[in-house]
């Protein structure tokens, strides 16, 4: 064959495949968009070397970490990119202002959803444009329906604080499907200046059925709802869904939930112009918080098991969907090294960790606390060293071996034990402060070591500045490859559902 | 307009687009690969900040981050991509197999350059090849000639610490142009098992001249040498360029010395096949390494600026150049977020350190040391805080203020500069290396505090696992987005340049 000719039969092909392309786009139905809170590169790291070690590789070896099976979902998504993160006034984002950037495209000030960031100015969210369309909307998050990602969705709100204005935005939206955890402020405020609404009463006067249990859940795969507020059986804390890694049977992970909203979405949608469904993992911030690295990895998978759920639909669906998956902020600045590992890591140090440092605390600490605190003489040396219970308890729970920990390990605990016991210890407050935070000084001290220990590192309690990842597979996904600013998620989303006007949309 | 006529118009002005694309690949003929070691997405974003604020911007304002001056010139590059940066046995990858990895396209054990994790196969680089093809090749590095990065093209190697042998094969790679540090052993072994051998003469006998003065090294722009070895007058330490941040007026910056490179080698080129140059940023690792902010920032600036330098010649030639930026790990687990500084970045208090805390450790240091060690009493309080010398020297050099720090804060310096000034301090050994490392535990402890009350956190003065961000402009560019693995951008650049073989290549 001439070359010329190649030429021309190369370029036709390629005409070919840009005509269906554009035709294509068109088609875009389906649109899932998962939110790892408090997930950037180092999560993502920390997980795919956990994983290896679960899976029997090393986390030493690049033959094993780069086996498909120690791979994230996410990490094998054809097309990456980075949004940079921060808000209007801040390098450290809040949740709620990087929720409205990826919901309505617009910067504001940490705590204000869906608002400018004088508050003075609402806008709708990608998610309301879509209804407006006729999509069918679902929103999945693991903590509470009414926490500042969720709520971005279908609420606009001066301070994410007004939950119960949340909720009674929540009851009114429309959206067809809600699910994971609870509402903290259902009845009235929690905070003033709230509203003081009854949104239970509000939801169900707008046509919404709640299902609470497993089984009541689970049958709306086959016996969809047009509108339904689905919530977990239990909820650990701030009516969020547990941690993964504390799951009770009955309780439904992540990915189920997400399984259920897409087969009750498509039903439901049936042969319309389909739908956008929004998954959050929300307690991977909460626990890098904590700086507890196996709840973050426990949740960091079930997280990736859910964006499982939306890749199967797109197999079966894929010249009509789009997914697309990030994080809306890096927490805790975690980090693959530690001072105390040098260049290697350790991941098999995780797998003794049995529950989150907040299973930990509701259970086994409450009740050692309550039988060895009367009394306690923090001037004393040695407390910790001498009491055989905690020591178990640290082992059960955590397989940190207090045998095994060295000089200065033994020194930070024992600190953070008499600082727990009785709430005094010998270091200056401003060393408390760095050491702990605001959280339980023995437990954090035990994550810490423990992380340390298998080699990944902590900075903050907080929120970080470092720019987060984006995957997306599927019909335009392309338009996520490149560095972008957060506020250009929404747009891009925006402009991939043909939704005309250009972002923001004033309410 | 009917619209199958637009369809039609379209998909063949798409396919002249297709064509000239075809074409276009064919005609790459500059490739510039810019390696900052040490740099991973944190290193990026704390330079962008302080940029920000250096620039009088805020760096809690998204509008002034926001802003094209405050970003860097590879975080503007139009496609992005992140690649693993394990190597075959390590987590946390060493520059020597990570260079490998570019270079070659291999997986190797840590220390290891250009051969198999067994030490056994040797295989060519990617610039090797090139040069093979005709093209040009320019080897530049902020550290010595001889170090594991720039070695990478040139030489394999069983141990990077085998200095004498890589400048051996240095001598005889034939390459047009070597500019940056020096040699570590030029003149014989420095390790056991190395060679013995006088690279000076070796490379006066293959044909190179040295070039050792700006005026020598500015003027091959207007009249290029064709074997040349550029070396700055004044190198700092390990034969290495100083940090930006201490450069006397007689050196040349990474990015004049690239300016100077690029154009040499296109003067020789003369219309030829092109030429490969590869620019090593090598002192950001080394500031991270030594949790060093500031000399970090400054180099990164450094290293962007060079990337400028190719990006002005990329317009000069948009249809023949392919520009690609990454880094081959993160050093210190740097994050963008401290337990102390919470949700706010202060980036200002950045602007007084003067010098890195290597030009300190060899100056304002060595003379204090020298003059207050004697009967030095450790167990005495206070050794510090009565010191108005050392508190002063602090002042200057660092912008550190003694009066405004907190208790926990001077505690930290006080046991530092004890352990400084005798080799002993009231903490344990393991406390001891948490805290400082190998280094000079007073200065590690300073740039720790003012890099935390920045904002800057540091978990490790090791490399870490976090992956590395690539950046592309040019032709081709598009084949480096994605999230892949550290080999793959050998892979790529091969199939950019044309070399047929698939890599690797055997020796």
């Amino acid at each position: 064959m001439k070359r010329k000719n190649l030429s021309v039969i190369l370029s036709m092909t390629f005409a070919l495949i840009f005509m269906a392309t554009v035709a294509g786009a068109s088609q875009l139905k389906y649109v899932f968009f998962f939110l790892g809170d408090g997930m950037a590169s180092s999560q993502i790291q920390a997980t795919e070397a956990y994983l290896t070690t679960l899976n029997g590789g090393s986390a030493m070896k690049a033959e094993d970490l780069l086996q498909s099976e120690n791979r994230l979902n996410m990490s094998k998504m054809p097309v990456h990119g980075m949004q940079t993160t921060y808000d209007a006034f801040a390098l450290m984002t809040d949740s709620a202002s990087a929720a409205t950037a990826f919901a309505c495209g617009i910067k504001t000030v940490s705590g204000t959803i869906n608002m400018d960031s004088t508050k003075t100015y609402s806008y709708k969210s990608v998610a309301q444009l879509a209804h407006e369309q006729g999509r069918k909307v679902g929103i999945i998050s693991s903590v509470s329906l009414d926490h500042a990602t969720p709520a971005a969705y279908y609420a606009s709100v001066s301070t994410r604080d007004y939950m119960n204005n949340i909720a009674t935005q929540m009851a009114a939206s429309g959206f067809e499907f809600f699910g994971g955890g609870g509402l903290v402020s259902p009845y009235g405020p929690k905070t003033s200046g709230d509203t003081s609404n009854n949104a239970v009463n509000l939801l169900v006067a707008n046509g919404y059925t709640g299902r609470f249990d497993r089984d009541a859940i689970m049958a709306l795969k086959t016996t969809p709802a047009s509108k339904v507020v689905c919530i977990n059986p239990w909820l650990q804390d701030a009516a969020a869904m547990p941690y993964a890694i504390d799951r009770p049977a009955g309780n439904l992970s992540l990915a189920e939930m997400t399984d259920v909203a897409i087969d009750n979405l498509y039903k439901l949608n049936n042969g319309g112009k389909g739908f956008f469904l929004m998954v959050e993992g929300g307690k991977v911030d909460w626990a890098c918080h904590a700086n507890d690295a196996m709840a973050t990895i426990g949740d960091m998978l079930d997280f990736d098991n859910a964006i499982g759920e939306a890749l199967t639909f797109y197999v079966q669906h894929p010249q009509e969907t789009l997914i697309i998956v990030t994080g809306d902020h890096e927490t805790g600045g975690m980090s693959i090294g530690h001072a105390t590992t040098g260049y290697k890591a350790y991941y098999e140090k995780l797998l003794g960790q049995k529950n989150s440092f907040t299973y930990f605390a509701q259970n086994q600490w409450a009740v050692h606390k309550a039988a060895n605190s009367a009394g306690y003489d923090w001037t004393q040396t040695d407390n910790l060293a001498k009491n055989t219970e905690m020591i178990s308890l640290m082992k059960d729970a955590f397989g940190l071996d207090w045998s095994k920990l060295n000089a200065y390990q033994k020194e930070k605990l024992e600190d953070a034990y008499d600082k727990s016991m009785c709430g005094t210890n010998k270091n200056s407050t401003d060393a408390n402060q760095l050491l702990y935070g605001s959280y339980e000084p023995i437990i954090v001290s035990i994550t810490h070591i423990l992380n340390e220990s298998a080699s990944i590192g902590w900075t903050t309690y907080s929120h970080t500045g470092v720019p987060a990842p984006v995957f997306a597979e599927g019909i335009d996904a392309d338009q996520f490859s490149g560095f972008y600013d957060n506020t250009d998620i929404a747009k891009r989303i925006a402009v991939a559902m043909g939704i005309q006007q250009d972002l923001p949309v004033l309410k």
